[in-house]
């Protein structure tokens, strides 16, 4: 049920194929973001439409509203919101930690204030996995302690000593909780991945990885709290010093990337699945990604402009609309505006990630990666 | 390229087949209104999923914004808008008399304040029709003077000439228009529809309407200045005074209407098509149509509700999804509810009208109606 093979390699860079519950993904791979169940502006049908293989969604948002028993009596998340192929929920470590107001972090969990209604709230690991285990996506992720990029190296060591003793309570209750349900209805699965943690300190990152490998058999794995006010470069650093490291047959989740450029940096450092709603948020700000760079619709220069946003691209945007169409929904407020742009940089995402994988089983990544980069920089 | 046929009567309703330059259209039907060129929340895929065959655009607001010599330039309103079937275009009267602000009426025309700039703008009888020209649609309609329901006679009979008045000097820059563009391109075409205006003044009704049949030979009629705050006990009279005076073989337009209710009620009185806001703007609000009355899906009743919004609807949001996840769409504020019922809503009228169509064929209108509102009231 859970199974990554490896395709094809061109130096660090992977194409694989990931078998879950509910689906295959190739990779590298895409995910849409769907916080609150749901990839803002976009039906199930247009990600498929799209090419979407995969769509995260967020623990913390669906526990706060409409709440992970409701989800369960509509039917589980994937018949919540309707869409059949593989889905990943993120723990809620990241949102507890970066959503404003009261929060405490003790060895037990977090207590914090609801974004919705006030109301104080706390999770534990073993919750983040129980409402997790309710809402039923195919993987789900260990509720990690995340720390801004740039922290030193005391506090990035206590959140990841943290993380390491909360991922043993999340293995421990997620065994627990499979064993139950094996012994009610034998078709349900979920395969629980770890995140790594240790900001931007090398050695903190290398041993993370170290201790994690200890902990489980993963069926993938995570690197956390990046994409989180650090350089690019400290990225790359820790990513050139995960990549030997990983173990090669399984797959590579960078949590929160990316952009463009982004996507196409840690590819060739040796990473196999991304999530990010820069497409989403940036496509209701007007803002397209093109293979020339982003383009802002808003701009006077489209108003009377009959092209279309990406001559290269096959989504119903770029192939019905003019950018001067798309100006005008913009100026005048237009919902559909939204969605188009949306559904365009979520295309233009996935198939930036197949073309990725087309240049890694061609065997000339790094050649790819460079003519890429000379058109759209 | 412009012609209607009676398919079929029983009592006053009718099923006719109305031909237009872009295609032909079943009637009863139901337009959905695209104000600024689009369909509020929805994509010309989605409006043909709907089983929309004709869509209705606003002159006064793609005058404003972005301008008719705009959507010239990027291919005329239904390339504009990728709508391929056909178009009809208010005149704008409506809204220049309805908009708030400044606004001055003389012989000319009205002169008034862009509600987007603050810009002094006239629109005369001929400018209307200059407009709806490059605009392209298939159906223009007159330049009129809207009064409120429940104007006295004076002040109707007052509106109602200048409306008679300001249709002659229509007719004449179509004309003109036509034969112009006639010597360029043989294959553009579009008509001009009359407006029928009186208050609720049964006698002025009557003689708009005589008078404006004697203007010129047209391919269509409609009846304005309803649907503007009168009773519906006023409407109804009015269309009972209308219908036997009405040449048969014309399709008859009730404009700005409307709800389930008023569309049954004036197909019984004769009349052919309708366009209304209420399907879109019910469906942002989270209003839904159904046949047994409108639901609103933010009620905390539809929570944990696994049934469909319609369980007779066939769109994608009653054959996809929960009322639960709707209300959580809602509740979210997630720009995918506001599609879905506006989706669903648009849908509603337009089987409405399917099914009206059916009933008189099948020659049984009146106890259809019963049977209809029985349930949905």
């Amino acid at each position: 049920m859970f199974e990554f093979v490896i395709d094809a390699t061109s130096d660090c860079a992977r194409a694989g194929t990931l078998t879950l519950p509910h689906g295959t993904v190739e990779t590298p791979a895409f995910m849409p973001v769907g916080t609150q169940g749901t990839v803002r502006a976009l039906s199930p049908a247009d990600l498929k439409a799209a090419g979407a293989h995969i769509v995260l969604a967020n623990t913390y948002h669906l526990h706060v509203r409409p709440g992970e028993t409701v989800v369960a009596k509509l039917g589980g998340l994937h018949r919540f919101m309707a869409w059949d192929r593989p889905l990943l929920t993120d723990s809620g470590g990241f949102q507890v930690f970066s959503l404003e107001g009261f929060r405490k972090v003790d060895e037990a969990g977090v207590e914090f204030q609801s974004h919705i209604d006030g109301a104080r709230r706390t999770i534990t690991p073993e919750r983040a996995v129980e409402i997790q285990w309710a809402l039923g996506a195919d993987v789900a992720m260990a509720f990690d302690h995340v720390v801004p990029g740039g922290v030193d190296g005391a506090t990035a060591r206590d959140a990841m000593e943290r993380t390491l003793r909360w991922l043993e309570r999340c293995v421990k209750r997620h065994a627990e909780l499979k064993d139950v349900q094996r012994s009610v209805v034998a078709s349900c699965d979920q395969t629980l991945w770890p995140i790594l943690q240790g900001g931007a300190h090398l050695d903190l990152r290398t041993e993370s990885l170290q201790r994690t490998l200890g902990l489980s058999d993963w069926t993938g794995i995570a690197i956390g709290g990046l994409s989180v006010g650090e350089s690019k470069g400290v990225m790359y650093d820790v990513l050139e010093t995960l990549e030997p490291r990983l173990p090669r047959a399984m797959p590579r989740y960078l949590m929160g990337v990316g952009f463009p450029a982004d996507l196409v940096a840690a590819v060739e450092r040796g990473v196999d699945l991304f999530d990010c709603v820069a497409p989403t948020r940036n496509g209701r700000n007007g803002s397209a990604f093109t293979p020339d760079g982003p383009v802002n619709i808003r701009n006077a220069e489209h108003r009377e402009e009959t092209r279309p946003l990406d001559e290269t691209c096959d989504c119903e945007t770029c192939t019905t609309f003019s950018r001067g169409y798309l100006r005008h929904l913009f100026a005048a407020e237009e919902l559909l505006g939204l969605r188009l742009l949306s559904l365009h940089n979520v295309r233009f995402l996935i198939r930036l990630a197949a073309d990725m994988r087309a240049a890694v089983r061609a065997g000339d990544f790094s050649r790819w990666a460079a003519d890429w980069r000379r058109r759209y920089t």
